[in-house]
């Protein structure tokens, strides 16, 4: 039996909301950050650009605020999608791997507030890691826990809080 | 007698730290945003690109976060600056518009910490204005927090805990 197709959460969702700078599939201009889920965590992997400079040799702290930012709506998506398929959604897992096998699209979530810590200067040059973990999940609300790491060093911590988008933003 | 020099904030920061990607002057391919002093305010404004996206018509919060923690550290350096100027240190105002004259670097301070409350979301095309002010300035560390508007109307607030950089960051 074949494995079953697993696609990247930005990935799922729909086409009218997959403009995002940061994630949308559909940006060709942005950075397209594709995040997946293991176990209980989710998590991307992005290498800074030359010129996302801070002070020279370190990471634009904006763009970690971006990755962190992305990740987190992601990863609040894909919790929401656990929610969705599950028999019961009181009793569903924050994650679930088997959202990612397509049959479902990922609701898409906002960011209501977003928190960064910038523990030490993150390293321009090497592939970064961030790794999502959802702290709460409530009605339409998410809150996300993420670190940010360079070479295995944690650098940066943030936590986003994600709301389902409404039908209209008007 | 002319009118003396006046410079934006980030264009007096040193050149061996001006290519920040949200602010250095020396960055080609970033962002370039300039703050100025207005009374006890600093002020900016940023137009952002068509592909500056969050869910469309909308801008991206990743790029909010980044003129949020431009404008804040932007706007430490300023404090910083004025405390330097002062006969008085212990008095200085929180900022002072006659070290934009060009007669002092800037002192170049990092992001500790970025909080960013997204209010409503902010349209996508109209230019950007960033209002910063100076909650505390005490030691190496200032807290500056931020308004963001769009055609007058406020659609995202901010705070920047940012710290003066030491020599080295290794």
């Amino acid at each position: 039996m074949p494995e079953p197709t697993r696609h990247p959460i930005q990935d799922l969702y729909p086409d009218d909301v997959a403009h995002c700078y940061g994630c949308g599939h559909l940006n060709e201009r942005g950075h397209r950050i594709k995040s997946d889920i293991e176990g209980d965590e989710t998590v991307t992997r992005f290498t800074p650009q030359p010129h996302h400079t801070a002070i020279p040799g370190y990471v634009y702290g904006g763009l970690i605020a971006s990755l962190i930012d992305c990740h987190g709506t992601g990863t609040a998506a894909a919790s929401g999608a656990a929610r969705a398929v599950a028999a019961d959604p009181d009793g569903a897992p924050l994650l679930d791997e088997s959202v990612l096998d397509g049959s479902v699209a990922m609701p898409r979530y906002v960011t209501g507030k977003l928190e960064v810590s910038y523990r030490r200067p993150t390293p321009l040059g090497p592939e970064l890691e961030l790794r999502g973990r959802v702290r709460e999940r409530r009605g339409r609300k998410v809150v996300v826990d993420i670190t940010l790491s360079a070479e295995g060093v944690v650098t940066a911590e943030g936590t986003v809080v994600a709301v389902e988008m409404p039908e209209s933003l008007g």
